[in-house]
C-alpha cells in the first residue's frame, strides 16, 4: 500500500499477527478507516484491556486473568492431578477445554521443535515441565501435539526424555477427523486411519 | 472461545474486519496476548494515528490525509480532468494507483450494488458522483467495477444513467489473469477471454 502513513504503519502492525498477509492487513486496516469511530475505539478499549488484565498461567502457560494466577485449570480441586496434558500453545488449552472431554492438567510448550525455524527445546517450555513433574503427582503425560512432522518430532523428543521417568507417555489418535469424507482426506490421514481401524464387533 | 472476558471481547471486535473469521480472530487476540507488551502498544497507537490523521477524500472516497482533503489525486494538476475511473472501495484506487497505468481521476462508490443484501443504489455514492459530473469537464467514465454478478448489476446500472449524459461509458477487459494457466481459470473467465481474444498479426 502507499497511503498515508499512519494507515501503511497499521497495515504492518496487522500483518504480523498470525495468519494475516500483507494483503488482508491492508483491507483491515482500510476497513478500521471505514469503520465507525466508536468500533475503532471499542477496538482499541479491548487491546488496552487485554493488555492490562490478561496474561500467561506461570504454571501451565495457558491464558488467564492477572488476578488469577495459577490459572483456574490449574488450581481447580476436581480435576484430575494425575494426568498431564502437553499442548504446543494456549490455544490448544482452549480447544480441548471446549470438547469438554478432558479432565486433567494442562502444559503449554509455547511452540513446537522446528529445526527448520531454529526451534530447539531450549525455545520451549521443557524445563518447567521437567520441574512439575518433580513436584506434581503425574502418573500419564498425553502429547496432544500436532499431528505434522514437527508435531512428530516434538512428541518423539519428548516421548524420549519422559519415559525413563516411568511415566506412560501417549499421544491423540490420528486417523479421519470427524464429519469428513474419504475423497477430501490426504493419503497420510488415510493410511493413519486404515492402520488404526477398529473392530465394529 | 471462553478465556477472560477482555480477551473475548478482543476476539470479537477482530472478527469484524473483513476476511477475519472467528476461529482467525481468537487465533489473533491470543497470539496479542502473548506479543511483547511493546508490540501491542505499536498496534494500539497506529490505531489512534489512523483514526487522528486518515479520512476519505470527501470528492473521490479515497484515503487521504485529514489535513489534505480534497485528496492529492484529486488536486493535482498533472492528472486528466477528462477521464473518471469509478471504483466500488477506496482500497480499489490504491490498487489502481500501484499498477501505474491511469492518469485520470477517481470516484469510490463505497460499495455495490446488491438486491440480496439490500444494498440499493441510495447506499452508494451515486448522487455524489452525478454533482461530479454536473461541475467537472468529464468525458469519459470507466466503471472499474468487479467482475462479478454484482460489479456486472453496478455496472449496468450506472452505464443506463451515464450514457444518456452523452459521455463515453466504459469497462474494464475480461480474460486470463496475467501470469495464469488455462488449467486454473475457471469457465466463465476462458469464455470471457475466448470472447474477447485478439489477432497476434
Amino acid at each position: 500500500m502507499r497511503g498515508p502513513a499512519p494507515l501503511d504503519k497499521l497495515a504492518r502492525c496487522l500483518a504480523r499477527l498470525p495468519g494475516v498477509g500483507r494483503r488482508s492487513a491492508e483491507r483491515m486496516a482500510l476497513a478500521l478507516v471505514r469503520d465507525p469511530k466508536s468500533r475503532v475505539e471499542e477496538l482499541m478499549q479491548a487491546l488496552d484491556e487485554t493488555q492490562k488484565s490478561v496474561c500467561l498461567c506461570s504454571r501451565c502457560g495457558g491464558v488467564t486473568a492477572k488476578d488469577e494466577d495459577p490459572c483456574k485449570l490449574c488450581t481447580s480441586p476436581t480435576r484430575d492431578d494425575s494426568v498431564l496434558c502437553v499442548v504446543e500453545e494456549p490455544a490448544d488449552i482452549m480447544a480441548i477445554e471446549q470438547s469438554g472431554s478432558f479432565q486433567g492438567r494442562y502444559h503449554a510448550l509455547m511452540g513446537r521443535l522446528s529445526p527448520v525455524k531454529g526451534a530447539g527445546p531450549d525455545e520451549l517450555r521443557i524445563q518447567a515441565l521437567g520441574d512439575r513433574l518433580d513436584g506434581e503427582a503425574i502418573q500419564e503425560i498425553i502429547l496432544a501435539v500436532g499431528t505434522d512432522m514437527e508435531g512428530d518430532a516434538t512428541a518423539n523428543y519428548l516421548s524420549d526424555i519422559l519415559k525413563p521417568r516411568g511415566l506412560r507417555v501417549t499421544r491423540l489418535a490420528t486417523g479421519m477427523p470427524s464429519g469428513s469424507g474419504i475423497a477430501y482426506s490426504d493419503s497420510t490421514t488415510l493410511t493413519r486411519a486404515l492402520q488404526g481401524r477398529w473392530s465394529t464387533d
